[in-house]
C-alpha cells in the first residue's frame, strides 16, 4: 500500500498499537529537544529515575525562555542544566545560542527521525521531514530514558500547495491562512502533511514558520517532504550526510484534503486575542500602533529579517514606534551582521535584542497598556505579552516592517518601493561549537548536579482514592490556554522548578482567589474545574497541570481537551472527563460538589460513567479516553508513581 | 590670576556666592540630562510647577535604564517620557539608542558649558571640557525651569598625567588606579581636573571612562581639557562648530597636587564589593569566574568593544562562562556591527543584548549565587548585580576579555598573542536622528501628558515641626549606598513613579522590618536613622530620600554624608545632621529616641546644636550644613513647597 509520508514516520517507529486513527501508538523516539523553563523539571525527573544515560541517538537542551537575569534565579538554572547535561549525556545549548526551534533543525535535525521536544512548538522541526511533537516535560524525561511516546494515531491531512506566494507574502500568510480557514482547533487528532508543487517554493525556513504554527492549529504535528531543498539546507550546515530523501509514494492518500493556490494568498493578521482570529492585513489598514515585533520561532529565517532590513534599509520607523528586533539563532544573527540587514535595521531606529524566546513568551518587550502591538510571534493569547491587557496581533515580517515605517498597521502592498528580493547568504555561517558535545559515559558519571537555591524536588504524588467529593472552584468557557493557567513571562517562569512557589499564580488571570480557595481543599480531598472547548490550548508547559494538581485539583470536566495538556493532566494524576452531554455544561455553576463513588471500578470498566451533584439530585454523564496503560498510571496517581513501580520491577 | 579649566567654567557660569571652596555657589545650568529611573519624577516636577518650556539651552530626556518590558509599567513610562518631552521642549532619547552617558557626549555635550543630570554618572561629560555634574532629579528639574544649581565651591584636584599607557593597559587602569590611592570618598568636595602631556595620549572616549567614574571618587566632577582630540570627536559627530578651545591658563594652580605615570600602571581590578577595593589583577590571577561583562558608561568607546573583539576573534570563550556584550550606544553598535566586531564576538559565544545600561544597573545579566562576575562597570556594591549574594569584580575590557577565554581571572598580560591595536572607525556612523527635536513652542503646548496607570503624582510634604520625638529605626555603619537605602533593579525601578509601592523596598537588603517599622511612625511624627562615613554614597537617586520621607524619616544622623545624597535628602525635607563628636555614634542604639525641641530657631541660629535622647539624660551635639536658602527649604518641608511659594511671589 503507497505510504504518505507521515504513515512512513509512525511505522518506521511503531513500537505498540495500530495504525488507526483515535487508536493509542506507541513509538520510538530518536531524538529529544528541551528548554530551559521545562528543562529544569525534565532534568529533575531524570535524576528521580536514577538514569545513567540519554537512550535517544541525540538529546538537546536548549536555554531559550529565561534570557532575563534580574537576580540569581535564571542563571543558577542555567548552571544547573548545564550540570544536567553532562550527567546525563546531553548536548547543550548556551544561553545567546537562540530558540530551540532552528537551531536544532540547523545543528541536529535529521529527516526520517522522530523528536519529541517538552515545547509546544517543537512541531516546527516538521519542515526537515521528521516526526515532530510536542510533548509534556515528563513524556519526554521518558523518551530520554528510552520509553516510547505514546499518542493516539492521528488522522493525515493531505495540504496541497500549488502556485508561488506573490510579492509582499510570504510563509507566514500560508499558515494564518491556515487559521483563516480552521481556527484554533482545526487540527486537533491531526497530522497536517503538506505537498504539491508549491512546496518546492518554498525554502527549508519557510516551512518550518508553517510548521511551527502548526501547534496553532492544535494538530498532533506537521510534516513536509525531505527533498533537494532540505538537501541543500543540511549541506549548507556541512550536515549532508544527515540527509535522506522523503516523500510520499506514488498513489499516497490522506485522511483529510485541503488546497491552497499559494499565489492567491494575500497579506493576512491574527487580530486580538486568538491566533485563530484572522482577516486580511487590507481590512484593518490604518489602524494605529506602538510597537512591531520581528523574531520567534514563528519568523526565524534569514529572510525574515533581511526582507525587514531591506524594507527599511535608508528609511526612518514612524515617531514614538518601538520596533523590536528578536533575532532567533546566533548562526542566523552572525549572517545577518555580516551581510548587514543589523546595520540597516539599527539605524532605522530598531532595537536589537539578544537570540531568544524573549517578548514571544513574555519576557520582555511588552507592548504599553492598551496599544496595539504587531508581531510575527505564533501566539496572542491575553496577557501572554506580559501586559494584562494588551492588544496583539501576529503577522507576517512584510507587514510587521511595513507597519513600523508608517505607525500603524498596514499592507504592505501598498508601500510605494518595490518588494525587495532577499537571498540567503552563499555559505552561512556554522558554529560547530554551538552546542556542547556530550560528555563520555565514564566522564558523565563523575557530573554532580549544580543545584541552585530555587530549585527543588518534585513532590510525592497521592494514589487516586476510590470516592471524591469535589467542589467546582472555576467554571470556564471556551479555548482556555495554558497561559491562563499558568502565565508565563518573568513573575511566574522563574519558578519553574519550586513547585510551591510557582503555585501560587494558578488561573491568577483568571481568578486570583483560585490559589487561596484551592490550597483549602487539599486536606479535604480536593477540588474539581469545569470548562468549555479546547480546554488547555496553548503551550505545552506540565506545570499547567503540576501546578493546580499540587493546590488540590483531581478533576477537570470539560467539553473537550487540547492534546498536550490532556496529556499532562493525565501524567501528573489528574483526572480529565468530557461531558457526555454538552449540555450538561449549563446545568453545572462555581461551588456545586462533584461526587464520585467507586471511581477505581468505574475507570477500569468502561469510558463512560455517571457522577452525582451533590444536593441537587442530578447525574451527569462523563468520559474518559484514557487507554488501558493511562488508567493504571491515573490509579497509581501519575506517572512518577507509575515509571518507579516499573523501575523496582525491571 | 591664571585659571584652570575648573575655575574658568565656575566663573563663566556663576550666579551667586564666591568660589572659596566650602561656600555655596549658585551656578547657571546650559545643558540637562535626565535618564528614565529618575526621569518620569522629573517630568512629573515639571508639571507640578506649570513650567511651559525647558529654560535651558539643551535639555535631553534618555530611556536607558528601563528597558525590560516584562509587563505595560516600563513601556507606559517610555510614552509618558516622550509625551512630556514633547510638552515641555526636551529633546528625547528613545529606547535602544543606548546609554544617557556617552549618547550626550556625542549629539549634545559642548565643551565651556554645565550639564547637569539626575544620574550620578553625569560627571563622565566632564570628558568634553565641560563642568558636568549629577545631582537628584528635583535639582534638575529646578535646572530645566531656569533655576541655579546650588553647590558647594569644590577644591580643584590636578592630577597631571605623564607617560603612555603600556600594551593590555587601558583608561579603566587609570580611574581604577587613582581609586586604589584614593578610595571611594578621596574625591568628595573636589573637581578633579587632568592635564599634563599624558592627557593628549587618551582619546575622547578614554576620557570619558576616567570621567565616568569620578563619580566613584565621590566627586562633585571631572574636567578634562577641550583640545584637538575633543575637535576630532566633535567632527567626527559632524558638530565641529560646537567645539571650542578650553585649557587651563598657563601658570594656573590646583588646590590639591597628583601626579600619575600612565606608563608605570598594570591591570588592575576592584574586588567585591567596593570600587575602592583595588588589586593588581595579577594578585587574584586563577580565579574561576562564571561572567564576563563588556559595556556600560564606565567603557562606551568603540574600542572597548573593538579590543575584546579581537581579543577573541577566532577563538571561543572557556566553557560556561556568560560572556555578556552590552553595547552602549546606538551609533557605536552600527559601526562595531559594520567594523565586523560583532561577529567575531557572537562566534566566540558571547551574547549580545541591547544598548543600554542593562546589567550596570541590576537590569539582567545578573550573575549565578555565589559566582564571581568580572564587569567594566562603575559599581560593585553588594546587590547591585541583581544578586542578593553577589561576587562582582570591576576591570578593563582586556581583563574581561582575557578572563572571558581562560575562565578564570587573568592578567591579560600573560596571553599567548599580542596586544591587538584597534582604530576608530575612519568615518563613524552618526544619526543625526538619534534624538528627537524639541517641538515648537505653539505645538509644545497643546501637547497631552501621556500617564500610564503606574504614574502618580507626587504627594503634598509637611513643613518641619518644632518639636520631634524620634524613635532611631536603624543603626548602620560606614559606606551605605543608596543601593542599599533603595536598591535598584527589576524589581524596584518600575515603581519610580509610584511612591506608595517603591516605598516598600526602603533599606530592605538591611532589614526588610524597616518599612513596617516606619510606616508605623507616621502618625506618630516619624523616626530617625543613624549611619557612619559616606552615609549615601553611589547613585543619585532622589527615590533614596523620596521613599524614606514618605514612610517618616525626619532625621539622618551620621559620621558623613555622599553629596548628592546629602542634597536629595534636604531637598526632600529629611534634616540631614552629622555627630559634632564621633564617638557619640558609639553611643546610640537602635530603639534609642532623640528629641528635639525648638528645632525651628536651632537650625536658624547656628550649625551647631544640641538633642536629648529620651530616658538616657544624654545630651548629643549634632551639626547641619544647611545655607540659609537651604534653612528656608527645610522649614517649610522640602523644596517643592518652597518652589511652589516662590512662584506665587514671582
Amino acid at each position: 500500500m503507497p505510504l504518505n509520508i507521515t504513515q512512513k514516520l509512525i511505522k518506521d517507529h511503531l513500537v505498540s498499537g495500530e495504525m488507526i486513527p483515535g487508536a493509542e501508538i506507541g513509538l520510538k523516539i530518536d531524538q529529544t529537544l528541551t528548554q530551559d523553563a521545562t528543562g529544569t523539571l525534565v532534568m529533575l525527573e531524570l535524576e528521580a529515575m536514577e538514569l545513567d544515560r540519554a537512550k535517544t541517538e541525540a538529546s538537546a537542551q536548549y536555554v531559550d525562555h529565561n534570557l532575563i537575569q534580574v537576580d540569581s534565579k535564571n542563571p543558577d538554572d542555567h548552571l544547573f542544566l548545564q550540570s544536567a547535561t553532562r550527567r546525563f549525556g546531553i548536548h547543550f545549548s548556551r544561553p545567546g545560542n537562540g530558540v530551540s526551534h532552528p537551531v536544532h533543525m540547523q545543528r541536529l535535525a535529521k529527516p526520517g527521525k522522530t523528536l519529541l521536544g517538552s515545547d509546544s512548538h517543537t512541531c516546527a522541526n516538521g519542515c526537515m521531514g521528521m516526526l515532530a511533537m510536542g510533548a509534556g516535560g515528563i513524556d519526554v524525561a521518558l523518551a530520554i530514558a528510552g520509553e516510547p511516546f505514546y499518542v493516539k494515531m492521528p488522522k493525515v491531512w493531505g495540504v496541497k500547495l500549488t502556485g508561488k506566494l506573490p510579492d509582499w507574502v510570504s510563509a507566514k500568510d500560508v499558515i494564518l491562512e491556515m487559521l483563516r480557514r480552521h481556527d484554533v482547533k482545526g487540527g486537533v487528532g491531526r497530522v497536517i502533511e503538506y505537498y504539491g508543487p508549491g512546496v518546492e517554493t518554498l525554502n527549508a525556513m519557510d516551512r518550518h514558520v508553517i510548521a511551527n504554527m502548526g501547534a496553532e492549529l492544535g494538530a498532533t504535528g506537521t510534516v513536509f517532504p525531505s527533498d533537494r531543498e532540505i538537501k541543500r539546507f543540511l549541506k549548507d550546515q556541512d550536515r549532508e550526510n544527515d540527509w535522506m530523501e522523503l516523500v510520499a509514494d506514488k498513489g499516497a492518500t490522506y485522511d483529510i484534503h485541503e488546497e491552497i493556490d499559494l499565489s492567491e494568498i494575500e497579506p493576512l493578521i491574527a487580530k486580538p486575542s486568538s491566533p485563530g482570529n484572522v482577516v486580511p492585513v487590507s481590512e484593518i489598514a490604518g489602524t494605529p500602533i506602538y510597537q512591531s515585533y520581528i523574531g520567534s520561532s514563528a519568523n526565524p529565517g534569514f529572510r525574515d529579517f533581511a526582507v525587514a532590513a531591506e524594507m527599511v534599509n535608508g528609511r526612518h520607523i514612524a515617531d514614538g514606534i518601538s520596533f523590536d528586533i528578536n533575532p532567533t539563532s546566533r548562526q542566523m544573527l552572525t549572517d545577518l551582521v555580516k551581510e548587514s540587514h543589523i546595520a540597516s535595521l539599527l539605524q532605522s531606529g530598531a532595537r536589537l535584542h539578544q537570540a531568544g524566546c524573549n517578548g514571544c513568551i513574555g519576557m520582555g518587550q511588552a507592548p504599553a497598556t492598551g496599544r496595539n502591538s504587531l508581531r510575527t510571534t505564533p501566539r496572542n493569547f491575553p496577557g501572554r505579552s506580559g501586559t494584562t491587557e494588551d492588544s496583539v496581533f501576529l503577522c507576517s515580517p512584510e507587514t510587521a516592517a511595513a507597519s513600523a515605517l508608517t505607525g500603524k498597521i498596514t499592507d504592505p502592498r501598498t508601500l510605494d518601493f518595490a518588494y525587495p528580493k532577499v537571498k540567503d547568504p552563499n555559505k552561512p555561517t556554522i558554529d560547530v561549537n554551538l552546542l556542547d558535545e556530550p560528555l563520555p559515559f565514564e566522564e558523565a558519571k563523575k557530573v554532580e548536579l549544580q543545584k541552585g537555591p530555587n530549585i527543588a524536588s518534585i513532590p510525592q504524588m497521592d494514589a487516586l482514592p476510590d470516592h471524591l467529593e469535589l467542589p467546582i472552584l472555576l467554571k470556564m468557557g471556551n479555548n482556555i490556554s495554558t497561559d491562563e493557567i499558568l502565565a508565563g513571562g518573568a513573575r511566574v517562569l522563574p519558578y519553574r522548578s519550586n513547585l510551591p512557589e510557582i503555585s501560587k499564580f494558578t488561573f491568577e488571570i483568571i481568578d486570583d482567589t483560585y490559589y487561596k480557595r484551592g490550597k483549602e481543599t487539599v486536606e479535604k480531598g480536593g477540588h474539581a474545574i469545569v470548562g468549555g472547548f479546547n480546554y488547555g490550548q496553548g503551550s505545552s508547559r506540565e506545570h499547567a497541570a503540576l501546578a493546580p494538581r499540587y493546590i488540590g485539583l483531581r478533576v477537570a470536566l470539560v467539553k473537550d481537551f487540547a492534546r498536550i495538556h490532556w496529556q499532562n493532566l493525565v501524567n501528573f494524576g489528574v483526572l480529565p472527563l468530557t461531558f457526555a452531554n454538552e449540555e450538561d455544561y449549563d446545568t453545572l455553576n462555581q461551588g456545586d460538589v462533584l461526587e464520585i463513588s467507586g471511581l477505581k471500578n468505574k475507570i477500569k470498566q468502561g469510558n463512560e460513567f455517571t457522577i452525582n451533584v451533590k444536593g441537587k439530585n442530578q447525574q451527569i454523564g462523563v468520559k474518559h479516553a484514557l487507554s488501558e496503560r493511562q488508567v493504571e498510571i491515573m490509579l497509581k496517581g501519575g506517572i512518577i508513581n507509575w515509571v518507579k513501580d516499573r523501575q523496582q520491577l525491571a
